[in-house]
């Protein structure tokens, strides 16, 4: 949570020159997102979100990511939309930063969502799925199985520093996952990262899906199985299996899931807990002790990472 | 800029409770003020901020912050005025932190502000300082000449190796000070810490004062010699003599100042000048590299002090 870039009033009004949203009449670093500087932007026209990319996001990919939040939200995805400068463009300069305007959306992140609201969150990643089906845009996943190889090179030093024998396990965990990985389940445009953080609810109903900084093509299923690791545990490391039943049947009111998707559940399942374990993992060793930023426990995942290795199928989720 | 106090949804909702201000519909932690956590809040009954008391606040003087504001707002002072609970309080506990709610202004802070908008800030104090006037509750000014004394000591040791001759400078400035600070000028309510951060402008209009919780009871002219520091430098060291004339002339079309006020007032330059002089040396030699504050840099002031210093009388400053 932080801005890591600093934009004064002056540097505003010059960017906004390029947009026709009227004069600003709030503007506020907002501490939100670990990857870009965001502000809180109120002019004439309404309230915005101002993004600055900051390195982690690579700019080749900010056309993918503002386009597919354009097309979901057309297609009524209560999504941000970029708001477009008089040239049309989306993105522009911003104290050395590409910047962007993106609409605000009313609501509000739970830090401890009930079965109710995992119900509702499942619905709504099934219906990203099926708007983001027509979305002509393309990025592979950075962070699926060749992704999470790199990442172990980078922390296998120190690895057993965090939790002891974590080396060995991220290292069998990826040949069990690099052998049984499933390659034939349906595709499409996943957003890669619906975590509680990134769905605003406002009176128990989502209002709106954040974050797309993520977002690439890849298997449907992955997607919820990213939401059931964030979504369907204690804090004390169990799995709730009512949160877990609930964000499926949401899920599958408006997308009903394969017979091959359901067979591969768990082990979708451990590869979100390998993608998690390892970012987290990497961040924490190598965190710079003065950022502004501190780094999330990744011993979270491992203790998810274990509970999907005793599984012995979908119905342990809830299915 | 910081949130130091983490709120969730479900503690937030909670806190609420006790308010009679309906449902949330955002909570954002903001990047505001370097004491207080600040989120901003939007609920069905309009815009707020809640902030949450930090260390650096002694809970024993909210009363006094907080019934000066509401004081201050129903003289029509554009500032946040506190929301009372159904039990009439105005601040409870969140977090094992102090908290309150205030109402939310409109208005961007600059960064480069002209002596246009000097001009209305001087004007802005001098209202504050005439709405002032009736309000009963007094605060001793905690960084006046004894504070400096204290902090002077603490920083002693160190400060040398911030800037060569700074120890002596700041002993000789001390001493100085101390023979001959007016004790019987004008007195009131004083914000004593108007920076260009804390005035916010819409169109180039003063549309909020924010930031009471440094205020206090001392010499107004005190206050105008805290702006002409923090207003009337440009980056380079120099005091731009335009903003200065716009200040003092903003100020006096609603606050004649009395000869003893323009007579005293470089000894107030200077008295301002070593109080953030000193409470950015403090802040500097005490800093926790890990804390998420950045501290500003002393040496800022020990230049403004160089030229109060070498100051013939009030018309240096556009008097």
């Amino acid at each position: 949570m932080a801005v890591y870039t600093d934009v004064s009033f002056e540097e505003l009004e010059i960017f906004l020159a390029a947009y026709d949203l009227g004069e600003p009449h709030v503007f506020k670093g907002i501490a939100e997102g670990v990857s870009n500087s965001n502000y809180y932007l109120q002019t004439e026209k309404g309230r915005f979100i101002l993004t600055l990319y900051e390195m982690r996001v690579e700019t080749e990919d900010l056309p993918f990511y503002l386009g597919l939040m354009e097309h979901l939200a057309r297609a009524d995805i209560p999504c941000p939309t970029p708001v477009h400068m008089r040239s049309d463009a989306v993105t522009g300069m911003l104290n050395d930063r590409a910047a962007a305007v993106l609409t605000f959306l009313d609501g509000i992140s739970l830090r401890r969502p009930t079965a109710d609201h995992c119900h509702y969150a499942g619905l709504a990643l099934a219906d990203l799925h099926r708007a983001g089906a027509s979305f002509k845009g393309m990025r592979k996943n950075a962070l699926g199985p060749e992704g999470w190889r790199k990442l172990a090179d980078d922390c296998a030093n120190d690895a057993d520093k965090v939790a002891e024998g974590l080396r060995a396990l991220v290292e069998q965990e990826l040949a069990a996952l690099k052998a049984a990985w499933p390659a034939n389940l349906p595709q499409g445009v996943i957003h890669a990262d619906l975590f509680p953080d990134n769905v605003l609810f406002v009176n128990d109903h989502v209002s709106g899906l954040i974050d797309f900084y993520f977002a690439c093509n890849d298997a449907l299923a992955y997607d919820l199985a990213v939401m059931l690791n964030a979504w369907c545990f204690e804090n004390d490391g169990a799995y709730n299996i009512t949160k877990g039943r609930a964000l499926i049947a949401g899920y599958q009111r408006k997308r009903a899931l394969a017979p091959e998707e359901k067979a591969a559940l768990p082990l979708l399942c451990r590869g979100a807990a390998i993608r998690f374990l390892l970012t987290r993992l990497y961040d924490w060793i190598h965190h710079n002790p003065a950022a502004l930023v501190r780094p999330k426990d990744p011993r979270e995942y491992v203790r998810k990472l274990r509970f999907h290795r005793n599984v012995k199928g979908a119905e342990a989720y809830g299915l």
